[in-house]
């Protein structure tokens, strides 16, 4: 593989949480004023040659089937490409990836992507259970997302002692960075009682163990390696992505303690960067339950097989660990605004590798970032990109 | 802009129709079973390395939301990456140029790109009407998409002295080019009279002017152009692609006699294939409507503005005309299976740019074709590939 290197120069979200008062247009505008505003120098909203749009369920919105096309409106770019981009929960990262994949074909010089999504709008009865119930004839019936990824909880703690308080411990972590972002849902500190307290909601998942539902927006500016410099002064690379798909149907798993996708995605991001996970210093990674955070550092390379309860438990991924996860917040903390769970994760990793994370900063002495989703019905697909501030 | 060109290596659909007895998986593997089969030598499946999977209106068929996450297993490649592209009807047109930018950008040396769209499985109650009316707040209340033609065709009667017969003639030459295509939905031919007194729908438009509502998938495989000499002696290019949005709002139009969105998609392409309009030997283009057939070829260049009608009922597009419009006959009566469609169109380029069109066959002694969508709400997209089979 021979590619043309692509820089983010720009980058910013909103506010995450129940945003009853914004349309999914004016979140996306939120987001994309944010990013402008990031860019150091000499840039023009005009400069954008083409958008992609990340929307998981634009049905909720009203925006199914008509792509991005309210958005150039909304932005002030009415006349521009703006393609929507779905690929289940990291439809936010695909579409950075898709972003990328155009600038670096030289047909595009500058790429916006933005990520939003609206979850918190519409009652039950025309929310995502009512959709899902109308849908597919074999994934959509009486498989809510805690009912996904309970079983690979319950076999975590089978095959390798992991406890509700490991898995706790991921919560209480991430609601402590979450408290530290301005831009989460949940700024609230928590404690591991308070996890083990909460009510059920699919055993062993307790309520804390769970994302919540959130409505948010945000967005990168991607231009080519080259032409970074004349943007910034900290220029943010990307270094290499990797997505892979799973068999979608559970009963075609061959496990329950990792997610195959996301190691094939893994092993492809990082050899497209020339790395190992060893040099990654911080990570965004997909904590839509506890259990999945666990998963997720195991599968990415972080700490061996097993071994992802306890180092939360003792720290390994907190803020002054070896290897913090989810300075954001992440998921749980921060909030899950599909479509827009990426690109946020893309912009904390941007913030980490510039040394802007304010309270959250980590330190980054090796200059990779890896910002990582899971999504689809049983995990179907992993998506990971990696950020660098190494130039070359 | 300079890009590595991309080629066409492969290319195949389904017979459109009323496909209740294929889920929407198979149709997806059969239209890459088609493209299989028509591959020259030597290529083998799992060189596919991504996938671009277009689908509209996913909640039709349970795939809103889940990506094309359930289209590896079922073409046999589980593992690869696939993303779900949608942009309201040219939402495989635009699977197309982001398959070709993924390949031009050099991080992945082949490509699939599939369109498969299930319109007929769902009852009205869970059809296209009842996701409408639970959408967006300003787009989805009280309009269809026959309320959004037809005041462009009153206005081009208007103006330009366009008349039912004129649009009619589109409809009767889609049908005869259709009467010719074993993949079309309807294969009957109509004369100006059936289409004049069947029923009206929204006036003028009546019932034989409208698409048909059509199950359908087309794939394509992309490699680079370099590549392209190992699989056939019969490649075909990629030369040029544009896309552009309008505002998608009815009141913001300037113009009810021409979609601002095609001119300016049109002016990006033929810009990218270093090209003009009259360069162009034959068209797929976005037929929903016959008024629509009417505004896209004055709005793409080949026939003056406000010509179009005249140009149709004189036979000017037809197989034998001077720019054969719709050779495969078009979304009226091959049927317009919303994500397939474009790539659909891309299909019949490649064949009649390869003397493999049969009865449809037309001359192209300029060695080019383009392909054509719209739409969103208001006509707010539109998305233009060119294909030449000219090396350089």
């Amino acid at each position: 593989m021979s590619w043309n290197r692509v820089a983010v120069v720009g980058a910013g979200i909103i506010k995450f949480g129940e945003l009853f008062e914004q349309s999914y247009e004016q979140m996306a505008a939120g987001a994309f004023a944010a990013a402008l505003d990031s860019v150091d120098e000499g840039f023009e909203p005009t400069q954008v040659e083409a958008a992609f749009v990340a929307t998981q369920r634009g049905t909720l919105w009203g925006q199914e089937g008509i792509g991005g096309n309210t958005i150039p409106t909304a932005i002030g770019l009415a006349g521009i490409p703006c393609t929507r981009i779905e690929n289940a929960c990291p439809s936010g990262s695909d579409a950075f990836r898709v972003g990328a994949m155009a600038v670096a074909s030289g047909v595009h010089d500058v790429v916006l992507v933005i990520g939003v999504e609206k979850m918190r709008d519409k009652s039950a009865d025309e929310g995502l259970l009512a959709r899902a119930a109308a849908g597919h004839p074999i994934f959509t019936r009486g498989e809510t997302a805690p009912v996904l990824f309970a079983p690979f909880a319950t076999r975590h703690m089978h095959e390798f002692g992991t406890t509700r308080e490991m898995l706790a411990s991921v919560a209480v972590k991430n609601h402590h960075n979450g408290s530290l972002d301005p831009y989460a849902h949940f700024q609230n500190e928590i404690t591991i009682d308070d996890v083990l307290n909460s009510p059920a909601v699919c055993a062993p998942l307790h309520l804390l163990d769970c994302c919540p539902q959130t409505d948010g927006a945000a967005a990168v500016l991607l231009v080519s390696a080259e032409a970074a410099e004349r943007y910034t002064k900290k220029p943010v690379y990307v270094a290499g992505f990797g997505v892979a798909t799973d068999h979608p149907y559970l009963h075609e798993k061959t496990s329950f303690t990792g997610l195959k996708a996301t190691q094939l995605a893994a092993e492809r991001a990082y050899a497209m960067a020339g790395i190992e996970p060893d040099l990654i210093d911080c990570a965004e990674v997909h904590d839509c339950f506890t259990i999945t955070e666990i998963l997720d550092i195991e599968d990415l390379g972080f700490v061996d097989k097993g071994k992802g309860g306890v180092a939360s438990l003792e720290g390994d991924t907190s803020l002054t660990g070896r290897i913090p996860i989810n300075t954001s917040g992440g998921l749980l903390a921060k909030g899950h605004p599909i479509g827009a769970t990426g690109v946020a994760q893309i912009v904390e990793c941007w913030w980490q590798l510039r040394g802007d994370a304010d309270e959250r900063q980590v330190e980054t002495p090796n200059g990779y970032a890896l910002q990582h989703n899971v999504g689809g019905r049983g995990s179907g697909v992993s998506v990971i990109n990696i950020l660098t501030n190494n130039a070359s």
